[in-house]
């Protein structure tokens, strides 16, 4: 199927090519003159010189000969640009391509619009330069480095035809999530998945210094790959009429052995052979900086470091830079690739595939346009039952929510084996008690099996590596592509990929301003094994801190979900799979609970956000209590409850108003938030003066910087996970953190309204406790007790 | 120098090894009869069994072989323990060495001693179940997984006679840190540093499934290994007999092809000679819980993940796994092992090295013994003079400090080209401004250069490489064994390693509780390219939120810095390198910024915290201002001066009070911080009731839950960074994030104690530059003006 690259292809990829840096360095510097009708002046030159130019043309000339390949064999493929330094290179091809006018009609496509597309990049109002949210085409940011080998294999899950020219920079080849992410072809199924085809680009130089495999030899290089399933050949050079070829022989033989292994698997009836499988890569070293000026100021300018950014850097004050820039940009011979109005010549025009084939326009890259909602069953069949009482049943707050999960699964897997669905994990699904998803599904792992292995195989799709960053890098690029997923981790490691977290919600936050973007789904992110209850793992697994890495990003993006309890958790799990472009951070933890709401209740009560619950509360409805016991998370919910009762049954006269909130966010004020609560409605919860004895799952001060602007924020006391943390029991992790139902119950005495009879009482007896469990912590390595009857705590 | 392994040393090694299991065993189980003298029963067994048997006996051999070489050559030797899961095991070897004693005289070396051993495990009040900081000979928590061998790497830079053995897990293995800490040859010079011997232990299992390695072929595992600079042997097997000599050999080839590099490199006067050394390292397969049950209940556990945790679950109820355990803690024949007071039989004793030179006791595990204190010299050599007037000279905020940096470098630079302090920084030395260090060292790369190379080469000592993970990791490393140093990055990008530094703060907060570790040099985090002046490189480069991750941590250890000009930023710098036990964040700009404050106003205004600056104020002092104006930050004390200075012009009558803070835990109660201010003295700051304008580097409500506590803190009115980034002017960015001069003054009217003259003619001037602003984003693309005037806000 392929044609040979004869001379007149090369004439006429170069001629694309040419265009492509043109585009590239105008954007770079020119504020005028664009298609340099004249000759250029210093008040041609922008003011500010910004963008990088190094990587530019060797991501252009991969474009330029993907473009041959799918014109050639009708294919789809997505372009994931690792060196996201090249935006403008991008933003060119788009340019070309005609996208850039349709997504932006004010970036025209004559001499007007190319004046525009320079004067827009990297000047304010206009466009970053870096790939980014803007560059129509893209789904990976290109500022945070590390994630071009995530993002892509997770746009190449379950879409069989699908191909991802992945191209990875040398420097981005030093993070450690881009080094860890070459393990795919261990995850990568040729039958129902896409193909990966990474392009490794040594230009051999990052901002200051070589890179590591720039530097290394083709034969290490080599061996580093084949060692972790792939196939990789090398091109190389600086003539690009040689290079040209080479490259497109590489790309073609690529893609007929991905199309060869695809087929190999697809003709096999059954279960998918295990095996990891070879896939092809190239590994291309070309100069930094290529066609741009060889040396400036007698100092060595291309194929070094030196060609990062701006290459000529005095073109404004300096005529013989300036002499320099017009001779580079003319090289390029511009009066033969843009027409008399500034058009993109026919015969370069035709070289792009059309509509929806374009890499700039593929809809693979605005997931939201494949995107479906997910067919969810209703809830009632997983609903817990409370047993005839509120807080007597224990039961694993995360498992309905796994059986929910294992139903999305059945329902959305295709024919093919694939589907719309994934769940992503670090190594604990079954930990986190998600384990029913095993009933229609497995582990994803290529390699061969063994016969004591447990649901784990080449069909599996629950997505298990031990790291934090693929397994979040790979939701990422699901989503981005148009599907659906959650991912779950251990609450203190979610802080492992919490940079990635934020970059998604950037992405997330910026892709709602621009229209062409159609919604995806939102980045759900479990977060299991909680601070309170990795009492037998220490102080290492013990941090909530994605909370504040988050809550004071986008409001537009970012909720908090914080459920007490088994059906609230459920109801949260069905709310998050319909949400669209938000980061949902659900803080639920795994182990057995008691259970309080019935799954209408917890409908209703998600819905709302937060509210009282008149059951745990003491006292006339609607009138103003003596004190308000609030709380948010499983844990902080059991204790408040329990310090409720003692309060109902010790201090009957004491009125105490009980407030549960679920959904962090309607703290914030209405202005602050979408789902922040309008004063009168916090009020009307916490009244306007009552102190508020708040257990909080998080660290106390985020509830106090979301309710800063409320009335009278300083009656609100807060109780939550402060940094007391070691191997104990679930008990003394309460205690440890003054969060057990003893300190709020002391705490309310101290705030409450006014005294009733039987407080000393209450003081002494929580006192009392307090001291009996310091004792029992401080003994107990002399007399051992069965600790497992604290982890209730039994009173 | 190397004796034959004869089947003596196999005999007593393999004896000593049953000691280790013996006691990994019993610290899992046991509650009672620690040694057996009797029958096992129920009572005997812990209530809750925690604790991770798979790792431990792999890690306990490897520790008894290692003892075995640094008998036979008397050399110093760090373990590094990846699988942290291993805690029990390595707890064991401590006691066998009698390290545990020492350092925790509760627990004796005798039958009482060996049960108190197993009764602190893994309970509360007792030590955690990984390698933690309560484990001696350890500098690395075995909690989130990633990082042994940067923290290996780390402690063997500058310390040319140590050799770090570290045990890489093959579930560590998938993770991205680790994967691309692999590349350690690239940085490691044999002359000056000592060596890493990495044991990459294929156990084959994580929890719950396979691993990637442990499942690859050899030849796939030792070409990734090769490929990167190693030159790896593979020991296998399950028979101890076998796998101990093959083991104890390919160390000993190892430890003296170590020996021969670094004796080949030392011999050579001058100049290191360029090249990659191929370093030694072992891969070794042995089964997951070698020597524990094979099967359980007709299920493999022995060489599965089901021996990852407790292999005999149901002991306590299950007569038969009772019997079970039983038979496997005999099989180690505790009788021959303990004498009959239950001291460790003399032989196996004598099999430990002695002293300093056990690896429980090594002071390279415990570097507050090795630390010196910098010979730092007088700052006033750095200090930036103001040019007669505050705010009139423009200076890089961050370059003196480059400078002070460069002289400590020349100071501790030994003869052999080792130190005690290096700069760690992912590619971006001379980008953040602190480049003056390359005037006597250079960047550190061993492998062959370019003649346009720059300040790079093996002899260097600034280490840069294109991730945060391991640039911070190797510096933890270089910390916890005794050194000094700094991590600069940019601001955004330093939320990749972020949970890196929350687990080293947990590290250093528990540190703190044992007298026997000693104290270690900060680790100091200087951000630089800020979240303000990222308008070049946009949005994804705009990000404070290390210090929202960083401050609800332990107030022990966290400290941050905001210095608002160049003289502050030196007089933080110098305390930084001066401090122990700490993690300070210094968030400066390495942009020319305006410089307000002397050297020696600096050093008291550092001390102090924070404080009024008169010179900015208007009124009386002493007098109750109409308005507080305070900021913390560079750019944020840049708009605050500005809008002070806007007000003394405008509105001479209004009494501004201006308030700088640079030490941001100053705002916290002095009794959730050592900084914290008294309230009174915070009140005398900021006035009790008069309304606070608070200009803030950060998110705002960060500053929120800070002065919860405070006076009538609903006072506060604070602008900061708001997620609201592009790429655009630096002054754009403050009035897109509502911080500009301009929205501070109009702040200032709106909460302003009292009206004077001029208030609606300021404020009209006010909104009319702002508009003016807004016209001109909007419009600028048609006209594009230079930019280069809004960078400092000309007004």
């Amino acid at each position: 199927m392929t044609t040979p690259y004869d001379e007149h292809a090369l004439r006429d990829d170069l001629r694309w090519w040419a265009a492509a840096n043109y585009l590239t360095v105008g954007q770079i510097y020119l504020q005028s003159n664009p298609l340099l009708r004249r000759p250029l002046t210093p008040g041609d030159i922008k003011p500010r010189l910004l963008g990088h130019w190094g990587t530019s043309p060797g991501l252009s000339m991969i474009y330029a000969l993907v473009n041959r390949r799918i014109k050639e064999t009708d294919s789809d493929w997505l372009y994931v640009t690792g060196p996201g330094h090249g935006g403008p290179a991008l933003v060119a091809s788009a340019w070309l391509e005609g996208t850039y006018h349709e997504v932006y009609p004010r970036i025209g496509t004559d001499e007007e619009g190319v004046l525009r597309l320079f004067r827009q990049f990297s000047s304010p109002g206009g466009i970053p330069s870096h790939v980014s949210v803007q560059t129509p085409g893209s789904i990976h940011e290109g500022g945070e480095l590390g994630y071009a080998l995530v993002h892509a294999a997770g746009a190449a899950f379950d879409h069989p035809n699908l191909v991802v020219a992945c191209v990875v920079g040398d420097g981005e080849a030093e993070t450690g999530p881009l080094s860890a992410s070459w393990r795919l072809p261990t995850y990568l199924n040729p039958r129902r998945d896409g193909a990966v085809l990474p392009i490794l680009h040594l230009n051999g130089y990052k901002i200051a210094g070589p890179t590591v495999m720039g530097r290394d030899d083709d034969e290490d290089n080599l061996a580093y790959l084949r060692s972790q399933g792939w196939d990789p050949v090398v091109v190389e050079g600086d003539d690009p009429t040689e290079v040209f070829p080479a490259f497109y022989a590489a790309l073609s033989a690529a893609h007929e052995r991905i199309v060869a292994l695809q087929e190999e698997a697809r003709a096999v009836a059954g279960p998918t052979t295990p095996g990891r499988r070879s896939w092809p890569a190239i590994i291309l070293r070309t100069p930094k900086g290529w066609t741009g000026p060889k040396e400036v100021d007698g100092r060595k300018i291309e194929g070094t470091n030196l060609a990062h950014q701006v290459p000529l850097s005095g073109v404004k004050e300096n005529p013989e830079h300036l002499r320099m820039l017009e001779e580079w940009m003319r090289s390029y011979h511009p009066e033969e690739l843009f027409d008399a109005e500034g058009r993109l010549v026919p015969d370069l025009r035709a070289l792009s595939p059309d509509g929806d084939k374009r890499m700039s326009a593929t809809p693979y890259a605005n997931g939201g346009r494949l995107r479906t909602d997910l067919p969810l069953p209703g809830l009632p069949a997983y609903e817990v039952d409370l047993g005839g009482r509120r807080g007597t049943v224990w039961f694993e707050n995360t498992k309905s929510s796994g059986a929910l999960m294992r139903d999305v699964y059945a329902a959305t897997t295709t024919p093919d084996g694939g589907g719309t669905f994934r769940l992503f994990c670090p190594d604990e699904t079954a930990s986190n008690r998600l384990q029913d998803v095993f009933e229609v599904t497995e582990r994803c792992f290529m390699e061969h099996g063994e016969p004591w292995d447990s649901k784990i195989g080449p069909d599996g799709r629950v997505m298990e590596v031990l790291s934090e960053h693929l397994t979040q890098g790979w939701l990422e690029g699901y989503l981005l592509s148009g599907r659906h997923g959650f991912w779950a981790s251990y609450e203190a490691f979610a802080m492992v990929s919490a940079s990635m977290a934020v970059q998604h919600t950037k992405w997330l936050q910026h892709a709602q301003t621009l229209p062409w973007r159609a919604s995806v789904s939102s980045l759900n992110i479990l977060l299991t094994s909680t601070c309170w209850r990795n009492d037998h793992n220490g102080f290492s697994h013990q941090g909530p801190g994605l909370i504040d890495a988050l809550m004071p990003l986008s409001p537009q993006v970012v909720r908090v979900w914080l459920p007490p309890d088994a059906n609230t958790t459920l109801s949260i799990t069905d709310h998050c799979l319909r949400s669209k472009d938000h980061v949902n951070v659900v803080v639920v933890d795994k182990q057995k609970h008691l259970q309080y709401l019935t799954l209408d209740e917890a409908n209703e009560h998600c819905a709302a956000g937060a509210g009282v619950w008149e059951w745990a509360s003491n006292g006339p409805v609607g009138e103003t209590p003596d004190i308000v016991l609030a709380c948010a998370g499983d844990v902080p919910t059991q204790e408040a409850l329990a310090a409720a009762e003692l309060l109902r049954e010790r201090l009957p006269e004491l009125k105490v108003r009980f407030v549960n909130v679920v959904d962090l966010m309607a703290l914030l004020p209405e202005n602050d938030h979408p789902h922040g609560f309008a004063d009168s409605q916090f009020d009307e919860m916490f009244t306007a003066s009552t102190h508020v004895v708040f257990a909080f799952h998080g660290y106390p001060r985020a509830v106090h910087q979301l309710i800063h602007g409320r009335t009278n924020p300083g009656r609100f006391h807060v109780r939550g996970f402060s940094e007391q943390g070691t191997t104990t029991t679930p008990f003394d992790m309460v205690v440890l953190n003054r969060m057990s139902r003893f300190h709020l119950v002391k705490e309310v005495l101290r705030r409450a309204g006014r005294r009733v009879s039987g407080w000393d009482e209450l003081e002494d007896y929580c006192d009392q406790r307090l001291a009996e469990h310091h004792d029992y912590i401080r003994e107990h390595l002399e007399d051992l007790p069965d600790i497992s009857a604290w982890t209730w705590g039994s009173d």
